[in-house]
């Protein structure tokens, strides 16, 4: 088992990663005590995973959430439901949220959590790999609202996360490929080391490799834990983390939620930013092409859905990093570093996305 | 005009209190800037006092969202609306939500400025007693389940509240009596000097004379100020402010939230706690005399409203302070000086409740 802290004064929590360790009594009743418990999942993972989870946590009531699957469900009526589910088994401060299941599941959980009783603790058990290496660190929870993903949330810490990687074995192969995007991101965002591995091995990852699994979510855990306890609230460093996800959020709306996996948007937000970097003389044209090979190689998409590039560019307009009416964005300087900016003519973007969102109607 | 501060570190606010406030541009302005302003109100309040706001902030964009009046509407339908109007308005996590209205606008638009794009500034602009002595200062937020007050919520701190005493005057009298009833749980709870001079002043107050009303106003935001300075997020000392809430919070819910105004519950709880206290051998019976006594001047309820007992029991056992089981509470010991226990035989509790709640049935 690896284990890593997330630094956050009294709020520091351990990332433990490897398998077996949903089916170990010791790590999870050694998170959870003898509290009560609500175990929210999804209609997916459930049948497959809270029987086990259950078993773990003999002493504990547990009462189950299950919320129906996809980023579709993330909103506000799905918040509602978990915040029924406490109110109707009468959970009060001192209970655990368990988060069983991948982002969605995560972020919708977690904010019930923040907001039940002004906060209660919250653990989470990720069960994709997008979940193990991003979403489940970090403390932003949140749902969507039609205008926009996550435009509803808090920050709210987990007191631990637990990603087995047993539970990646029944993940389809897409969501799989989905989840390398943040992983690679990590490594374009400020580790070189990692996006050189990753050339090397991402075809033993997407065979899930145990070792190759285990040394990603590693490596993504930690580049993730350094940026948050730098800046848990995103007054600046943290933003960095939003490298490729302003063209991501605006295609997941453009396309409804749910059309396009997280990753996936990510994945085309990376390429896109490195293009726009790339026009700007700020990223080589190698590297982005390094970029795009590894995509492609990850059987990730670098080409845009067939959405309206006005449409894209207003939805762009609505992401929480708009100061003054300016569109804030990550752009990668080489691989292993990149910046926040809103120093860029905003014609060049428009340009870009215009050439390259036309060009599927064609 | 009174000046206060709430110290909290760089989360640290003024509580300005006096006369012309609102219709002052250097007082809005100063706090609220050029930026967008999403203005929450209510379809009482609004008419009266909204147009004087857009006029002290003309530099600003001001959008307005009215909600429906009162506690019944207090609930994640009008969280919904706020969200919808920030969303619809587009604003961006520079912007800022002014709450102008009583406890129920405060609480509501404070907990949609908590979680949109996981926490924007607002300002408190109360306009009612209870607002200006209670619920505008502290930073609780959030809004209620149908199982129970305040169920869902956030800690966010307004940057400032802005009384203006003006609008006091177009207050209905039942509203202002059931203000009064926070500033004798201050007295009660740790001024007692403030407990006599309401003793003294009461009808002076509640004759709206200027003096006393911002004597009473300033008097019960510093001992609030005192104890969230203390301990913000509730962890202990605060648990104080909640003396008579256990009770008034199963009064509201079980005669349906609206039908008592939360002032005369929390009246009613003041009451209860102190008939306890005395049958623990607490507080001295006379004290609880004063009390009542003090109550019974400012035309507040003395006598609980026709539920059952057994269900009274039932709701106080929803409430946020229970821990494993047993409903903590907080009683008086003298008049000034309060604790929060669990240490009372349960049965004297349900022998209480039965004996006052059943006087009404016969």
């Amino acid at each position: 088992m690896d284990k890593l802290t997330v630094k956050l004064g009294a709020r520091s929590y351990p990332i433990l990663i490897g398998p077996g360790l949903l089916a170990d009594d010791a790590v999870l009743a050694g998170q959870v005590g003898a509290r009560d418990v609500l175990l929210v999942s999804n209609e997916v993972v459930a049948p497959l995973w809270a029987p086990r989870v259950r078993a773990a946590l003999g002493r504990c009531r547990v009462v189950e959430c299950i919320l129906p699957d996809g980023e579709a469900h993330k909103g506000l009526a799905a918040f509602s439901q978990v915040i029924d589910a406490l109110a109707a088994a009468r959970m009060n401060r001192d209970c655990v949220v368990l988060a069983l299941g991948g982002g969605v599941v995560g972020d919708v959980a977690g904010f019930a959590a923040a907001c039940w009783q002004r906060g209660v603790d919250f653990v989470q058990l990720p069960t994709t790999l997008l979940a193990q290496v991003d979403s489940a660190v970090g403390g932003k929870t949140g749902v969507n609202h039609p205008s926009g993903k996550n435009l509803i949330g808090a920050f709210h810490q987990p007191r631990a996360v637990v990603a087995d990687t047993d539970t990646l074995a029944t993940l389809p192969q897409r969501q799989l490929r989905a989840g390398l995007a943040e992983v690679i991101k990590c490594g374009l965002l400020r580790d070189t080391g990692l996006f050189d591995w990753l050339e090397k091995n991402v075809l033993a990852v997407l065979d899930r490799d145990p070792q190759a699994l285990t040394f990603a979510i590693r490596s993504a855990c930690e580049c993730k834990a350094a940026i948050v306890a730098a800046d848990e609230r995103e007054h600046g460093e943290r933003a960095l983390l939003n490298l490729g996800h302003t063209f991501a959020h605006a295609i997941e709306t453009a396309t409804g939620h749910g059309e396009w996996l997280h990753g996936e948007a990510v994945a085309m937000g990376l390429e896109l930013a490195a293009q726009l970097a790339v026009r700007l003389g700020w990223l080589d044209a190698a590297e982005a092409a390094r970029l795009r090979a590894l995509l492609v190689l990850a059987g990730l998409p670098v080409d845009p859905p067939a959405i309206d590039a006005g449409r894209a560019l207003e939805l762009m307009g609505m992401d929480k990093k708009v100061r003054a009416g300016r569109i804030r964005l990550v752009l990668p300087r080489r691989i292993g570093l990149a910046t926040c900016t809103d120093d860029y003519p905003p014609a060049m973007l428009r340009t870009l996305l215009q050439e390259r969102f036309s060009a599927r109607h064609r």
